[in-house]
């Protein structure tokens, strides 16, 4: 079964958006299998996400959507779905969020390509080798600086299309977050806003809390505040040690990266301001 | 805030389709809130709802939408917010549904009016005090089928345009299955198909499953088969003997019946053969 | 079926404690049906929860652990099934929890009587009325500590084993939150410690979050603070309103409530400093 | 941390038991870190499960439970948790489960030895090189009897303490389920008993269920109708397609075939009659 084109619009809102749209695609015979669509009313942007069969040439879909943009002032990006997506995966010490990738990836679930592994540390080194990747290990020095730099050139020279990072435990300097803005996604260990920054886990022991979760988004310079693209939560008790939290956590760390990674390489994901709308 | 205007529309699947059903509502100037749209692969029928601003007139969209249902072949609906939907519900021996859907409505979560509750029993009669609502009380004597008729009686006195069975514990016969097809909403306690019939937790507890389960459906002529609306499950353990069972079903019952219920009053559900699909 | 009699024991931990425990109960011949223990790491504390058969006598029981506890220096309560706990609950204008305690009462789902019901507002009228509950007014003047003082002493007025705040939206004094430490339980409409305080709900809905949650917890004098005893989530999307969120919540806020009031009820909760142990 | 020794109970019912048995880690000065205990009322059985500190010997916990054993009629397992476990599991083309289990023991999240993976097909060769573990194919040829005796004969070569069926597609002859039971888990791609049997997700998909699941359980004669260790669902909708089900079942089978294993490797199950009784 061939993957349909996936088209997606941003505009101002406005009446008759829609009619605009699906006539561009019915103009050359195309058939829309899927539409989602979102009127942010916080920003009164419109956004859009259409399934069309491939029966029709991407090409010309382009042809008829550059008129519209142009009478509607809209933005569109035509996704071919010849063309898998070049993704970097960047990890540290703890590694079932890489590990859960790579499978994934080679199981054909994650359609894409990863083109590199980076860490600080030497901790995946096994599992890299496991999957063919290289793992470009980028230690920290005397000044982090160093490293900093080093990362944001290594992230460059891959020129992904996409950089995930996979329990990277080094905070990002502003720079490369915004450089990857909407490009690049994190996993944080537990549900945010509750219990952001370091030891995620010893907070949420300490307050006794009954659930703890994990939370994918996309980086900003903002620690642990950029847009989420997906949240969930595993019931836990007093009987759970710290340890068996991390043990817990795992579980739901693994299954909303994967989840996260999906949508955004599925184009399904779509940032108003810093909420995300999410057409699945 | 007023409500929107909800359209629903039923047509055979076909290029354009989207296209038309935005041009009607832009065409008098109307601003759809929201779309939702399927394309039902096994009966190639195409369903769509739109929530469209109420600062136009539900009869000038009825008109621009009448054009398009000719030359599309479609059917629609206009739900006119201003309008009330009436709602009878039928128990038995069991009350917490029957009482959550009347505190439901009282809160105003539930847009409807409770015209009547109707018992094979007198159980209902304090609840139903409670709230205000004549209880309609149908026993069964010598011939069960004498209660049948009566209750079809009733309900088609009531002229309702739903009837809830909130643990009406006795098997319609087909003949009024199908009178009140697809206005008809059951709660089973249990996750379908799973222990259809009689004393569903019983059965699950034999079973030794680790979570159980209500489901709410549509009511058609085969018992406990009919379009699943909406369904939720809830963690248990060996620890929990059939009682226990029967309690935490009957959070999970509540709340299905109540989902269910909002969905339809909200024309969210649609029937493709015995599939529902949800515009939520 | 008569409920079993409840045995909670506290104790410093040492090894041979479960068996002296267990033993106290047997020399009496009583049959443990069920037990929960823990040893909580932090404080090094211990707490049991026996269920013992109603066929002896909880004076008789009374006798032998009052041995036990010389000898271990432990503290501990036998729960006569007889004695039917008095409650209290507190609301202001939302009324979706009071109406569900009292819902739940009426259907025998909580073991307890609603002595009273105190509010700052008149919006319960209507709901106390339904289930011919006194509504006890106190309104907000001048000063509100005027207020504060008439909630304390109608609080001590009604002597209750158990106050609800259910959706009773002021801030109380330290000194009302100490006098009914582990006695008063709070329903907060969001997934502590995320979005504390007024409007969790926008707080929830501006950060963009998936998933939205509520918190029963025991009343201290930190605002949202307490030992949290139960929580649960429920999925959101960005086609969520403010308003959705608050519909959406007050389900998980409903039976959140109810599940902490019975916790507490059927003594299952033990607090360890700031954290439950839920012996279920 | 040392992992504590686990000791696993069962018995005829009765006054004093759990008294006796912590008598007898006491009466050696072992300190109980954990107890969970259970009275299956369907079967008057007793089962216990305790975690002690590994300042004690093994041994010497031996011989103080033979004593209790004559005189209780008790019967009991002690677990050293120096000796690791030996895993066989199984396979066929279908390929995430067999790989997240290596995942995860490659990881440490389950800790035994993976000895052999054993298929009717070579699909599982790539995932097995990955990890250094030999893969036995045994294809079906004319005779499927021959294949399943050379099945039986290979996992007997293994001697295994566990046999894990992950979505090996084969039906077993009633003599392997006997050999193995109670050591053998196999994962069902539904929500048991719903969908027992070939294509689970398609069955799923005609009857439009709102969630779909899936189930770990011990494996018996009767086809997936074996003690239910643990089970999941995930939620779906009418977009969602038989391939959506398959992929998003197969994250709920991922998951809940790793927690039966877990389970099962820490000593947390216990079997009474067809149900398991869960010590977490």
């Amino acid at each position: 079964m061939t993957p349909p084109i996936v088209i997606t619009v941003r505009a101002p809102d406005g009446p008759g958006l829609v009619a605009d749209i699906a006539g561009a695609v019915a103009s050359i015979g195309g058939n829309i299998i899927d539409v989602g669509q979102h009127s942010d009313q916080a920003t009164t942007g419109f956004g859009c996400r259409l399934e069309v069969d491939p029966t029709v040439d991407p090409a010309d879909l382009g042809i008829r959507f550059a008129e519209v943009a142009q009478r509607r002032h809209l933005t569109f990006e035509i996704h071919d779905p010849e063309v898998r997506p070049r993704v970097v995966i960047a990890c540290s010490k703890t590694l079932h969020c890489v590990s859960e990738l790579l499978s994934r990836v080679s199981l054909g679930e994650l359609d894409c390509e990863v083109v590199g592994i980076v860490s600080d540390r030497t901790d995946a080194a096994e599992v890299s080798d496991r999957y063919g990747i290289t793992l470009t290990h980028l230690p920290v020095g005397a000044d982090r600086r160093d490293q900093e730099a080093a990362f944001a050139q290594s992230l460059d020279g891959f020129a992904p299309d996409l950089v995930v990072l996979a329990r990277y435990m080094r905070i990002l300097p502003a720079n490369i977050a915004e450089t990857w803005a909407g490009r690049m996604i994190n996993i944080h260990h537990s549900f945010l806003p509750a219990f952001p920054g370091a030891g995620p886990y010893a907070q949420a022991h300490d307050r006794g809390v009954k659930l703890i979760g994990a939370t994918a988004h996309y980086v900003t310079s903002g620690l642990d505040e950029g847009p989420i693209i997906a949240q969930d939560v595993a019931r836990v008790s007093h009987r759970d040690t710290i340890a068996d939290l991390v043990r817990r956590g795992a579980d739901i760390e693994r299954s909303v990266l994967s989840t996260g990674v999906r949508l955004h390489l599925e184009h399904r994901v779509m940032v108003f301001e810093n909420r995300t709308c999410i057409f699945d």
